[in-house]
């Protein structure tokens, strides 16, 4: 078992050197810039988001509990489901306090800027799957996914109505883009939840159970809720918002005048993306960017967009996405209290000459 | 007359390379974030905001006109003004512009950030000596003055109001920082409004007018107007709002945990700032800062606050003024769709260890 463990802490440690952290204990830290500009995220480089101290599970022993309004509850050996055969998507998760550094008046909690956000391919056993052998009673739900970091009185612990834990992409996850999930990933299963925020793909998964009632728990109810602060009804925080992120160029560069390529990425939970737009300067003149591959749900599309003409000078970018929905990115989120859900419309600075 | 400008022009070229370039053509460029942590611009450093190309104007021979509801209409030498006496003020300029790409929707006009501001003393001749040298009919209502810059039909020029024209700090301003003005600030004269955005102190004054009717022109009924987009009325861009700035640590660096000294600016126009408070991390916490000097009217102060315990890992830093009417800087600006007077609560990221 110690000899299991050694090479997965050293892989860890690997990957912190490249992410850029925003806290050190617990761990918590952000993809680079270099690295969002990528179709697909390197383990390395993406982001950590963790509420307390890592677990230090086993693969080769640890079990998860299956149990509540189930006919036959069980235990899950991870190490069997992790023999497959195993269902591979890409997949775009986003911290739900992504870009919360931007939100005025700015809300308390982890400083993030816009690196709370990467693609990978996951690949696990649909939820679904592990339901059916249990048997859902008549009156189920939703799903408890239980982790095994933080203590018995504040448990990472996260209820999914039963729709969407039955959503065949719905995955118990056991891998990362071809390898074996760090445990900074959640090792050696985390769920996978595509289009919803982060904080719904529970790491270091440790018990299900099937409830008939709503859970009240702390990340369920005081936590990840969108509370406006103006006296409306407190909603939960679930699917990731569209939003567009703009790669290239990169803050801070300079470019050549006359054509500039413009880069990015663009997303809307659980939806395609239909269209993205980008408007150079100020004001309200959005032209059309090309998506460089065909939208899919749950995945972040490439899009690119050809600004000719560039002066030297400085200059702002914007790019705003539309899904199939309807949906725009805002210019800017609405506030809460949380500082959840920021998808208002990027803005970059870039110097010409 | 060439030998006398050769050494103007140099001295500006020496000046150009230590601003942050906006704009080419016209010369618009901001004073980098180094020089905004010293109680007073160099002038090398000081921004730029130009609405069309620079005049080159002689200090030997250049005459200005002062004329309109005057008993004396006369014409003024301007090397005969910079015999002097002077009088001198620091005086803190700010484009009304400043920190519009920080503004959401983002609106059109220059992309200045956080750079279009100094602090200079300027030394001059209090406009209302001149104006009582015409003497004033009865039914004067506002000073038009003329720059030599813009063709015929869209001349820079502005019209203060008589009472304003006729306070003792407002000056027709000779010198900046003990020496002769560069032609890039407005040589050989300008207009200097303490308190007021710098669009109020018109640079290469050219002509006075004393006006019995309001004056229409572009800069002033097109421009410089907080136009809200919301039906209510427009109201002219006078007075800088209450605002405050972080100058240390600055954007971007790494500063080690612990004790932290978080130093800046802030100043309010006419008003004298009273308070300064800051604010660790989100929420609103905030606490007190010093101010490092005696605040006056019209000029920064100085403040620093000292951050005690700063934890590995990324904090956010917030500041905001109060001054002495009780006016505090909000956390958002009103949008308003030329985007003037963004004095929001600046946020500063820093990464501790």
């Amino acid at each position: 078992m110690e000899g299991e463990q050694l090479p997965e802490a050293s892989s860890q440690a690997d990957e912190r050197s490249r992410l850029v952290v925003v806290k050190h204990e617990p761990f918590n830290a952000e993809t680079p810039p270099e690295a969002l500009a990528a179709a697909r995220t390197p383990t390395p480089s993406f982001f950590v988001r963790s509420n307390s101290a890592e677990p230090e599970l086993s693969l080769a022993t640890h079990r998860v509990t299956v149990e509540g309004a189930v006919e036959h509850p069980f235990t899950l050996k991870v190490a069997e489901l992790a023999r497959g055969p195993l269902r591979s998507l890409p997949v775009t998760l986003e911290c739900a306090g992504n870009g919360r550094t931007s939100m005025t008046p700015l809300p308390e909690g982890e400083p993030w800027q816009q690196g709370a956000l990467g693609t990978a391919v996951w690949s696990g056993v649909p939820l679904a799957e592990v339901l059916q052998r249990a048997r859902l009673k008549p009156g189920a739900l939703e799903v408890l996914v239980e982790g095994a970091d933080g203590d018995a009185s504040k448990r990472f612990a996260r209820a999914l109505p039963l729709a969407k834990a039955l959503h065949p992409d719905t995955l118990l996850a056991l891998e990362m883009n071809g390898a074996p999930l760090t445990r900074a990933h959640g090792a050696p299963m985390r769920l996978l939840v595509p289009g919803w925020y982060g904080m719904a793909s529970v790491k270091w998964v440790t018990r299900l159970e099937v409830r008939t009632q709503p859970f009240e728990g702390y990340y369920q109810r005081e936590r990840y809720i969108y509370d406006r602060g103006d006296g409306q009804a407190i909603e939960p925080v679930t699917r990731m918002q569209v939003k567009s992120l703009i790669t290239s160029p990169a803050e801070g560069t300079r470019v050549a005048p006359g054509r500039v390529v413009v880069q990015g990425m663009a997303w809307s939970g659980e939806r395609r993306v239909v269209r993205v737009e980008v408007a150079v300067d100020g004001g309200d003149h959005w032209r059309a960017a090309t998506l460089l591959e065909t939208p899919r749900p749950s995945a972040w599309v490439r899009w690119a967009f050809t600004w000719e003409g560039a002066k030297a000078g400085r200059h702002t970018l914007r790019a705003r996405a539309t899904d199939e929905a309807g949906e725009t990115q805002p210019e800017r989120a609405p506030w809460n209290r949380l500082g959840y859900g920021n998808n208002a419309v990027p803005v970059r600075v870039v110097e010409v000459g």
